[in-house]
């Protein structure tokens, strides 16, 4: 396989003693020099999907090697099964083999498998490795940095979890290949978020290489995730348990958050949700006099060319919105607090939007 | 209340952002200068036990004040009940009570309240405050320091939990009055556990205050609970999670653990198998030529003067007991790891147990 330099990257996330490297590129899951380097010993739990496994499973356990105890557990795909129950599942299937603390569970999927095996590794035996192999665009630039595991209740989303740094996480460019395009335009939405909040040289790159990220062009898909999870991973180091600059990261999401809820889980997908939030958050922020008309126009420019929604849902109206951001956990102690732009590449966390402005944006933006 | 100087005492556990205090002494349950300051914010959630519950509660709730939001879950007493559906009770009256990141978690109880209330702590919203309030000798003395929490699976004790400070850690001795005899006892084994450990002088003290001390006298109990903490304390900071030293405070643990798995949990308290445990230990270090008999006379003077057993159970066999011991999972990659004692007030981890030493010894240790 041919394997241009350019392709190829690995960046560091720098936390201590749990700082750990996430490589980047194509034709790693194949390759042991990638993940055998990171397993705590001999046990090593793979846990993927249905969809998942039959793509790229026996791919990864040729990445493996030989020598290794090596258990499989295939769970269902979805939200709905980002549970405790599912969590359980891992647990047992590691007591069942009796795999003890120096165990590593490697996750092999996108951000829900990613969620629920880093929680149950945290929790197993209180806490043992492990290794993420993100399979979605989202859960690359996304979950490969913050160390944020966990589940659902019924009662709220990722109600259940931890802080969990994994060992490594392995980005393999390949498995692109197979995500659907709806869930390719749902990366790129958390993609150009880092643009927006952190970085408006990269927000003028993505503008010009979109073409090439939607056609999965190697060395733009490993610069674009290279840049994502590099600026996450700055925003982590500053705040590590999300107390302050960590929240810039919400851009686009209590609004988001909002339409998922109305929704119903899954019908929008979250990086579709996220999307027109930070379109929402973006008109808001020209309301409160921040943006110029020019920089909302650009965001939705870059937007539509990712072929993201530009429109909310058209039977949500303004009072919907407000009862479930004000459920939002992020607004601690009942104040509403939103994520907003004071220009192109620079997020504020704004607690003071007057009531009416916000109600007028809800009221003003469009629905389809 | 009158309060002696000399039976009120504060520890402080040194591990940087996460330090904590222990206050331990008579009356601290009823006054609000002990548990407020440590609160994160206004919701409070007191777990406790239907023993507990009626002895401690109302006087708990008087020493938080008013002011607050503060809400009771009671869950059934022992030990079948640490289980991850009690934990998931706490998670559904947290968010049905629609606490937040900033609630604070209180444990009233033994042990087993201690490490659920802890572990529902971790895991809520990946991490909330939480304040320990141990009733039981045993839990004061063990749990208050360390940060280990969790629940029991079907195959296997703790297999599910994580690493999680409290916020501070109450101890009244007061609530000590109502604690079975038995149960006492088996703390006053993790007390003695302590001396034999790591200091020779508590270990004299001990004995020259186990009268004392099983008298409820309240100066004795809090120089007994703040020495054992201390001593914990020092190891636990050498090695917050359990890869070195901290396993020192395993003697008598993976005989002890043997015991209670062959009788079934609850029939032998935790601390009652510890102190036989102990005492397995002592003579099979006298065996390898470390300790006098002298030495082993004394341990198993202290033990009877504690009122723990001195025997194994009559049922139990060499044979049970290794098949058991082979399978704790501290004994990584199989290999069996005992805590031995070089001296009195010296403990060491071997590795390198002839096993026809250690058959010998089980052999030939009394049963009752």
């Amino acid at each position: 396989m041919t394997r241009p330099d350019d392709a190829l990257s690995t960046l560091r996330v720098a936390l201590g003693e749990r700082s750990y490297p996430i490589h980047i590129g194509p034709g790693l899951l194949g390759d042991p020099q990638w993940l055998t380097p990171h397993l705590a010993g001999r046990q090593v739990m793979v846990v993927t999907n249905e969809t998942v496994a039959p793509l790229y499973l026996s791919r990864l356990r040729q990445g493996l090697g030989d020598d290794l105890d090596v258990r499989e557990l295939v769970l269902p795909d979805g939200e709905a099964t980002k549970t405790l129950a599912s969590v359980e599942r891992i647990w047992d299937a590691l007591l069942e083999a009796g795999f003890n603390r120096r165990c590593t569970l490697v996750a092999l999927g996108g951000g829900v498998i990613g969620d629920m095996v880093g929680f149950a590794a945290a929790c197993y035996q209180r806490g043992v490795a492990f290794v993420q192999v993100p399979t979605t665009l989202l859960s690359q630039v996304d979950s490969s940095v913050g160390g944020k595991t966990g589940v659902n209740h019924p009662r709220g989303k990722n109600m259940i979890g931890a802080f969990w740094q994994p060992r490594a996480v392995l980005i393999d460019t390949d498995t692109l290949s197979t995500l659907p395009a709806r869930e390719l335009s749902a990366g790129l939405a958390e993609v150009i978020k880092y643009g927006l909040i952190r970085d408006a040289d990269f927000l003028a790159w993505l503008e010009a290489n979109m073409a090439a990220l939607r056609g999965l062009e190697a060395t733009a898909l490993t610069r674009a995730i290279e840049r994502s999870c590099s600026l996450k991973a700055e925003i982590v180091a500053e705040d590590e348990t999300e107390q302050g600059v960590r929240a810039l990261l919400n851009l686009g999401h209590t609004f988001g958050h909002a339409i998922e809820t109305h929704q119903g889980y899954g019908r929008w997908l979250h990086g579709e949700a996220v999307g027109t939030g930070m379109l929402m958050a973006a008109e808001l922020s020209q309301r409160l006099g921040w943006l110029e008309a020019a920089d909302v126009a650009r965001i939705r420019a870059i937007l539509a060319a990712a072929d993201l929604p530009l429109a909310a849902p058209v039977d949500m109206t303004p009072e919907d919105f407000l009862a479930i951001m004000r459920l939002d956990k992020k607004n601690l102690d009942d104040r509403l607090r939103l994520i907003l732009l004071e220009r192109l590449g620079e997020a504020c966390v704004h607690d003071r939007t007057p009531p009416e402005r916000l109600v007028a944006l809800l009221e003003a933006f469009p629905r389809r």
